[in-house]
């Protein structure tokens, strides 16, 4: 071994493996001249090592056999590009488990297992980094670990998937229905074949849950993140948003409320002219508001070859220049050191306070509206806005209640006494907005 | 001493003096849960150790005597928040002299003499740090050489004053003269009282000049920058460019091309869709595009106390944190290490590229744009659009013309011949135009 080396196995070699191989290549005498070190990609694992994937591999050895990366004596940083739970879940284990320092881009694998394999790393003094994790190629977790770590947060807001961005967009620009949208991304390649992780907001919740917990300094809850999809939103709702001054976006929030987290992600009107609601098309933005730094927002690509590369490598460079001294002095993963984490409970929705658009299907009949009023009247929540599109005769109509401020439990049982009403149609459409986004 | 304790000495109680000692005493418990060691503010130093500034300095020793810090054996962490080049660049050096860590937030003292104590504090094997100095609370610097160190950076443009963000938005939203903007943001606190470093775009410029160099790896060179204020702006310009789609913004605009580098600071028309135009008021944000990240974009307070304390303590984290093991492995405060860092040429502005909006105050008579339309096409350059808002008989009006990309040398030789057209009164204003941004 040379020692002014430092030796990279690649597990998997799908869109970002090929991405991240091409970086090491193609950047190289960036990376050195950063460096004043070689980084070097040794080894590839995938399960097809015959596709020619348009790079020039000569230098560098392809296998099928996930040992000859996780157990190898001549690799130093193993990179995870399997995705999924299993086997990546595994094959990190077994990395860290040999002394291997071990980079990933699998939200859905931190999300869920981060913890047991952060303890796990920090037994074995190894570092397991994941800025790839969230924002793809922005590196907003640097920015929330290091570059904001004299506040305390108050409040994280992304816009975490860009598939969901891109259907939004669309559909607000094109007045066109969701599945019509989303078909059309299929064929783009913007959305997956089964796209329901996507747009029904896991991935965006795997990514807030990330944020949160090192937002806060507590521990991964993934299964306690609310979630909703944006399947369920109308042309006629981005419309009649549009036309109350929002935009609507599918959010990642979290906030600290005492020794409670709030952890959620649905379809948020936004003002129209915030930062949040500009980022359109497929981008990504998270928005980090601490006790001193105030407002600050990042913004790029959040998925994709090249960018989600970007970050990967930016962890393997940090990796590396430590590695001479040992890691341990390098920022926590997650930002606070393991024994300084806490295990905070997660606020039940019902306890969630914000405005909200409540979209109800009526029939255009005397005395609804009244009727709706008395209802929310009772559960003392207040109108800001009530807006009727059209009317028709025969054919039920949309009408749109904008709230003040008020708290889930209230606004629940309100609405179920409302889809009572004969007057009422459909199931209803609750939408909330934040304005500090 | 503690050895679980890391010591800081404070140089100057102004704004952000002040703010970075309120971080360290309010958010001692975060700070102290993220490290797992005590940061303690020791010593503050300032001429001025009577005026009450609403902190419990019970604990911190007051003192005018700035040797009782920058030579201090009970300091490892030395903060100089007095501004300007002297004494605080002899303060810093001292310090550094002295063997401590130095953290700054004094872009004019790293954009002219940055090199010099850069190599110093390499000789010396201590940090000098400097996250503040750009973009204020923003951890863009820290972005840019860590978060985006696997690539070749493509361009950077900032919206690096506030000041001037400010004034230019007012400008706009009330349609009011540079001159009683300036007077109401002077009243507000918003400019200071000779506020031509801000207005002029030299306080831009120390920015970008530190933005280029550690994008592109190469030495600071402030002087070359291309300076230019905004206080030629009229209500008008701002008009007619919108009206053409754009909004001006003073731009720092950094590109490499081949051996030499592109550096600028001047008012900018921008597309009013591009994530850059939509920042308002005293935000300030940083785009930076990789050959791999593409577009990323960071946003947030660029001045004040607490924004920019709380990029000042950020630094003092990342060395902090680094301590124990010696600070070797610290990313390079310019990216790159000193020795991999190149000495390339500033590209003279005539031999940039951009598009201009050129607007002419001329007589309102016949054959006015059909002489300059034919200026400019005896130095090839061509016309995207004309406007020519309204029309006066005695008045002179003012004539707008966008050309497509041209040579600035070639454009400004058409100038220089314009102006001596016989319709053709007062000074032309010449503003740049980008795209990418």
């Amino acid at each position: 071994m040379n020692m002014h080396e430092i030796r990279v196995g690649l597990l998997g070699l799908g869109t970002i493996g090929v991405g991240v191989a091409r970086i090491l290549l193609e950047n190289n005498d960036i990376l050195r001249a950063r460096l004043q070190t070689e980084l070097r990609l040794v080894r590839a694992c995938d399960l097809d090592i015959e596709t020619d994937r348009g790079l020039d591999l000569r230098d560098v050895e392809l296998t099928t056999d996930v040992d000859r990366i996780i157990k190898a004596d001549d690799v130093d940083i193993v990179i995870e590009l399997i995705g999924g739970y299993e086997p990546a879940r595994s094959f990190v284990a077994a990395a860290i488990e040999h002394g291997k320092h071990v980079v990933t881009a699998n939200k859905a694998l931190i999300a869920r297992h981060g913890e047991a394999l952060f303890a796990l790393a920090e037994e074995r003094g190894v570092v397991l980094a994941f800025e790839a994790a969230v924002g793809g190629g922005i590196p907003c977790l640097k920015a929330l670990r290091e570059g904001l770590a004299a506040n305390r947060i108050e409040s994280v807001y992304g816009i975490l998937n860009g598939t969901c961005n891109y259907i939004l967009t669309k559909m607000e620009h094109e007045s066109l229905p969701f599945d019509v949208v989303l078909k059309q991304a299929q064929a783009l390649g913007y959305a997956e074949a089964d796209p329901t992780f996507d747009i029904e907001g896991v991935d965006t919740a795997h990514k807030l849950a990330i944020l949160a917990a090192m937002a806060f300094g507590t521990h991964i809850r993934f299964d306690e993140v609310h979630t909703e999809g944006i399947s369920r939103i109308t042309p006629d709702d981005i419309a009649l948003a549009g036309d109350l001054g929002y935009r609507i976006k599918l959010l990642g929030i979290a906030k600290p409320h005492g020794d409670r987290i709030e952890m959620r992600v649905h379809p948020t009107l936004l003002p129209r002219t915030s930062q949040l609601a500009q980022v359109s098309d497929s981008y990504n933005a998270v928005q980090i508001s601490g006790d001193f730094v105030e407002h600050t927002m990042y913004f790029g690509r959040g998925a994709g070859e090249r960018p989600t590369a970007s970050a990967v490598v930016a962890d393997v460079l940090d990796i590396a220049r430590a590695m001479p001294d040992g890691t341990a002095h390098l920022a926590p993963p997650m930002a606070f050191p393991q024994a300084a984490r806490r295990d905070l409970a997660t606020l039940p929705m019902v306890d969630i306070e914000c405005e909200y658009y409540l979209r109800l299907m009526v029939k255009d009949q005397p005395g609804v509206l009244a009727a709706v009023a008395d209802i929310l009247g009772h559960h003392r929540i207040s109108l800001e806005a009530v807006m009727q599109k059209e009317r028709h005769a025969t054919q039920s109509v949309p009408l749109v209640l904008l709230t003040h401020c008020t708290r889930e439990g209230n606004l629940q049982a309100a609405v179920s006494r409302i889809v009572e009403l004969p007057s009422v149609e459909d199931e209803p459409l609750i939408l909330r907005m934040e304005r500090g986004a």
